[in-house]
């Protein structure tokens, strides 16, 4: 499947140790495509492999269940592997560098552009790794949230690792303003001034600009007012029908200034 | 619940709109409680509220649904609200500004800190925000993935737009070598150093340095292992009992150098 810009690197693998739910383990399937992550390894799940739960949970993300290797042993698992990264929500009692889920982004982007292959490990539901898998790890990911509520079901943690590890290679602008082909393009700058033209000379007619000294104050904020919204060519063309509208309008007799 | 450093900030209110299954609902409390996030709202759930099935999967964040205020329509749900985000896995044909969810966490805790109420809107799990919905709200939120398979279920979708959110208002380093009282304090420099000489020594009584010019560079190597590995005082400890265990280890004949 297409994933510019992230197709490039090679990408980590995900080992999951002692899972327990099938359903977990097809849940974290369909994050690790979410995030285009595809190597899924098990370690030892509790209920053997394959497993249908897997599949009804996956969403689609059923290849990544085929094409999972199971193995006996975490060191199995990570073998060939060059840098291996812990995922844990408790603290535990040894000196490891324990980064956050953006910093460990980062660094397994840099490992994989030296060629070497990064996995990261997920430990069961009900108790998280063990210590011997935490410290055959280069690296331990905490992920910094409520600490009053920290615990992740198995998929989100994938999921939080594999989003960071995406948008650490992805260039989508942070805010855009996006034009479909039917929502048409932007208003060129003529366009928009023949619109305002237009409009002033009605409110001039119309009698709008009451204090003349105010005028161009006045005009300058009623620009800004549609200049802020970035018109399209075609909203301009609505502003237009607009205008003529109310232009059209029967004239009431005017009152008195309020 | 204790949530420093954000807590000072007024949080989004998540408004789940026309949600579903029970179940969803309930995870999505959990994922907003895992960010610290409280305020939910339900605009016209499919299957009423309360509903049991949301109390079974929100693993203990019952208080969310507890509190959960239920709307009849979306207008009702952001009443009061300064600013919305909508959040849609499909581009809509409309001209509106797009965000990424960290740009919208910028966004959010910037409007917070001028006083402005902030709501996310999540649609319903098939379809999504219909247009109305997004038309209501000042940006939308899209998620970069995976283009190939954006479908996030929803509360993976709250969980990504709330760790953002956690995340721009959280200082924890982005890598820390963590020490806990048992693992202990690190090393200061005269301890290591009394270890470099103890261990030189012994290498040195050992014919270690068989080239006496090298020897101030191996010691500079063998120095620098040790160095990167950020011992603490107890680790240091340790290496002392490993040298005098090998010290004393029965010595066998030396071959000749290989």
């Amino acid at each position: 499947m297409p994933t510019p810009p992230n197709e490039e690197v090679s990408r980590p693998v995900i080992v999951l140790v002692n899972p327990q739910l099938g359903q977990n383990i097809g849940m974290c399937a369909r994050a690790m495509l979410n995030c285009g992550l595809e190597d899924m390894r098990l370690v030892a799940p509790r209920d053997g492999w394959p497993n249908p739960d897997a599949t009804a949970s996956a969403s689609g993300a059923d290849q990544i269940l085929q094409d999972a290797q199971v193995f006996d042993s975490v060191e199995a698992a990570v073998s060939g592997v060059g840098r291996v990264y812990a995922t844990t929500a408790r603290p535990r009692d040894m000196v490891k560098p324990v980064v956050t889920p953006r910093q460990a982004a980062r660094e397994m982007r840099e490992a994989a552009g030296n060629g070497e292959r990064v996995a990261v490990l997920f430990g069961p539901e009900r108790s998280g790794l063990d210590n011997d898998a935490v410290t055959l790890a280069d690296a331990v990911v905490a992920v910094p949230l409520n600490p009053g509520f920290t615990s992740l079901n198995l998929a989100q943690a994938v999921l939080l690792v594999g989003y960071e590890w995406w948008q650490a290679g992805d260039d989508t602008p942070a805010r855009q303003l996006v034009q479909t082909a039917t929502s048409g393009q932007t208003a060129g700058k003529e366009e928009l001034l023949n619109f305002y033209t237009r409009l002033e000379g009605a409110l001039d007619e119309a009698g709008f600009f009451s204090v003349p000294e105010k005028r161009p104050t006045v005009v300058r904020n009623i620009r800004n007012i549609f200049s802020r919204a970035g018109l399209t060519k075609g909203e301009v063309d609505t502003l237009h029908g607009i205008l003529s509208a109310l232009i059209k309008m029967p004239k009431r007799p005017r009152g008195p200034k309020s």
